[in-house]
């Protein structure tokens, strides 16, 4: 299976896409730009979301589901939103197709032509606010807490799988409050939520930070967001949160009496996540056999592979294999036996590699005379033979999961931290980002100009104004005008 | 809140929409013939979405992802497919706006048009069989099974809220089988576990049967359904399963290579239920005061009420709801105490009538001097005072649940079974259509031209052929030509 993945080291990019390929996880489809999400791919991706959709409902928030198509005078509602935003749309003008002339083929009719073009929507605000004006009048209507779980479109030249897509899912969270704080607060209560999934569930760590102008959401006062270091050195957005002010509430009128009897403009946030979440997953931590997953979102945690000659041989292995499974269930932990007589141990071993499986249990004849079984760990790609009558199973496997758990995110927060340097000449600077990659850690002088001259010189941007940044006076990287903190360059997915 | 519902017996078709408004389950948008799902809408669908999804998965069913689009050429290879589905469709014909001249609008980019233009889901065997021609080779590769959960676009003229709009949310399953046999046997399951889901589940009973040839899927061979009957006497189909042959396989040369060396086309079906499922539960059990929904649906099984004058009366049930809260809970019962004060408990009644709450507790000081609670179940409108020494609460009300949940069905049962009547004259069809309505059991010829004859006259179309149809010699109810069993007519919606 996994013969001729391509190396990392060699080409990453071609690593890649050919491990999502061939781990089943998407694929490009007959429509440009569009990804297929296969079977398995999916199911990782049903596991992020069990888990988000867990934590937006702790935090009080209620999923509903608004129109896929946006009037195209909407767009230009919000000023600053179209500027950023509603250029490369999927567009549509028509509502009827008809049968061809020869009857052999479909054409469009052209007398089924919209009074109003439609937008597939690229995001949902516009939609949602001109809705909520009629969801909001009192200050009793608010907060609104409302996620959707929903497809998006932007029209993108250059796709990759999970990255960049044309097509893709992702959630958005569009909140209304009756005051500026507690939107402000809502942003960042999100980012966190955000963080912790990453962190804990992804074991990704992530920098927290504010964008500059220049990377703000079009609407928003200031994004917030998170930012993962790969594999390569580039950096990956991993989820925004974006604090609206009352912008759309402005451009949508919507106004709530307060208790005080006046009439306000609502003040908003939102916030997403989407299916770029799988490559991050997928680029953070996997290697040139294929896939690592964290336990914690692994479809499958445990595969056990017998190993056999004989059919008595193989009922003995999968009698032992039965207690084994029910003991790991009891705990919950998700366990496959495979059994398939078609394939050989060495082509499944390789299979459940390339797939990411974290811990692979492997029993053959001689284990079950000495009742041992072989235990390989996918992250450090480890053996142990364990003695069952020394352990109980469901414990000890329970704990290598954390285990590994931990230990992903521990190899890549010492990578984070190993590609992480502090910059302070523009020659290091571009010595660097050339050499190295990473985050580089440096002095900014705030202005746009600025920020747009060291992106055309070196492909890096300003990943974000971290939220833990120090005060530190110092001297613009490029400029040597006056700063008053480090920001973090990278260059980025 | 339920101030002003209409009534049903005085227009069925208004008190049906303002009572999916007024419960906060959908709305019309900005957009014709789209809606919008509300939150407490949502959250009914999410919980019809998992039990669904956990049947999908105990049948051995895995969750992928297919692109929106269709390219146009798609729909039209399959030839009957193309016939019956590709004329009210969304069309993308371009991909990108710009800012118009005076800066003040956006307009579409007449320079970004597409190629070939893209059409938006009405359904997605094309795309989907597209696909399949790359992941099945051998027998090895099948049964592939695969739901897919999504929004799909059919442009409708005329709307209602969940039952008719341009864009609905479904869930489509589409799977490939090395045989006839498996591909039928795999319809009649899914239909089955539509049936269960409906009867068990939603508390509406459902007759599974066969369409005829005019109600048959676009490019099935056979369509399967479950039919239901609403209040009004019209019938509703609220799910269909279809053998799709090797139709699809044909048109997109899907072909895998036997067990025995040969090499054949894969045989398919596609089955699917939508938010449709909303409408159905709607009209199916709610009554001029409001919803009234299935204890095992309701996102809110109990809502507790406090009756009080004073902060201390307050406290002293709050302290009181806690411990029944808790004991409910234990029992994996949803339970929701209403501690606002900005409303009257009379009107808290009325708005959790309104939403379809099974049971209400209300706690008073009277109850708490007595040691009781009153309890009100939504379905049939009757209180009683239950003694709290003499009931463990949590098996009360699971019970009380229970009984609510199998009453309701048995309601609607009976309902039906009054609303089925067998016909053998065509005076007899003509008068029960117009003044009773439900299902009229008729012979029928068994031609096309018959069915559209009756449907003309009438607007009844045949709902299905019953799978336990009994056979019994008979004549047409409209030609008098010879028929070897009954079938069920209605109007339907
Ligand atoms: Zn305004
Ligand atoms: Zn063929």
């Amino acid at each position: 299976m996994s013969k001729g993945l391509p190396k990392r080291s060699e080409d990453y990019s071609l690593w890649y896409n050919e491990l999502v390929k061939r781990a089943d996880l998407a694929e490009n489809s007959a429509v440009r730009g569009c990804m297929v999400i296969k079977p398995y791919g999916y199911s990782i991706w049903e596991k992020m979301q069990a888990q988000l959709d867990l934590m937006f409902k702790e935090t009080g928030h209620s999923n509903a589901y608004f129109p896929l198509f946006i009037p195209k005078s909407f767009l230009s509602k919000e000023a600053s939103h179209v500027e950023g935003f509603a250029k490369e749309c999927a567009v549509v003008t028509h509502y009827r197709l008809k049968n061809s002339e020869d009857g052999k083929s479909v054409i469009v009719d052209p007398e089924a032509k919209l009074e109003e073009e439609l937008i597939v929507r690229p995001t949902s605000e516009t939609v949602i606010w001109s809705t909520y004006k009629n969801w909001i009048q009192s200050y009793r209507d608010l907060p609104l807490l409302v996620n959707q779980w929903a497809n998006v479109v932007r029209w993108e030249m250059r796709t990759r799988l999970f990255l960049r897509t044309t097509e893709f899912l992702w959630q958005e969270g569009h909140t209304a409050h009756a005051t500026r704080q507690e939107a402000i607060d809502e942003t960042v209560q999100m980012l966190n939520v955000y963080a912790e999934f990453a962190e804990t569930f992804m074991a990704v760590p992530v920098v927290k930070g504010v964008k500059s102008a220049n990377e703000r959401f079009a609407g928003a006062e200031d994004t917030y967001c998170i930012e993962a270091m790969m594999q390569d050195g580039k950096a990956l957005q991993a989820g925004t949160s974006h604090f609206l002010g009352q912008n759309f509430a402005k451009a949508f009128d919507v106004k709530f009496a307060t208790k005080e009897g006046g009439l306000e403009h609502v003040w908003g946030t939102s916030w997403g996540v989407s299916t770029r979440l799988m490559g991050a997953l997928i680029m953070a931590h996997s290697d040139d056999n294929g896939l690592v997953l964290p336990p914690k979102l692994a479809p499958i945690q445990v595969v056990i592979i017998p190993i056999y000659k004989t059919d008595e041989e193989f009922d003995q292995i999968a009698e032992k294999a039965k207690e084994i499974i029910a003991k790991l269930k009891s705990k919950g932990i998700s366990v496959h036996f495979d059994k398939r007589d078609t394939h050989k141990p060495g082509w499944k071993f390789a299979e459940y590699e390339l797939k990411g499986v974290p811990l692979r249990i492997a029993m053959g004849p001689r284990d079950l005379e000495n009742n041992t079984i072989e235990v390989a760990r996918r992250d450090t790609l480890t053996k142990e033979t364990v003695d069952l009558a020394l352990i109980q199973i469901e414990d000890y496997v329970s704990e290598m999961l954390e285990l590994i758990q931990k230990t992903i995110y521990q190899k890549a927060f010492d990578f984070r931290a190993e590609m992480t340097t502090e910059v302070n000449t523009w020659d290091e600077f571009l010595d660097l980002i050339e050499t190295k990659g990473g985050f580089l850690s440096a002095h900014w002088d705030g202005t746009s100009e600025t920020e747009e001259k060291i992106k055309e010189l070196t492909k890096a941007t300003i990943r974000c104004i971290p939220l833990d940044q120090k005060e530190e006076s110092g001297k613009c990287i490029l400029t040597g005008n006056p700063s008053k903190g480090r920001v973090l360059f990278a260059r980025a997915y």
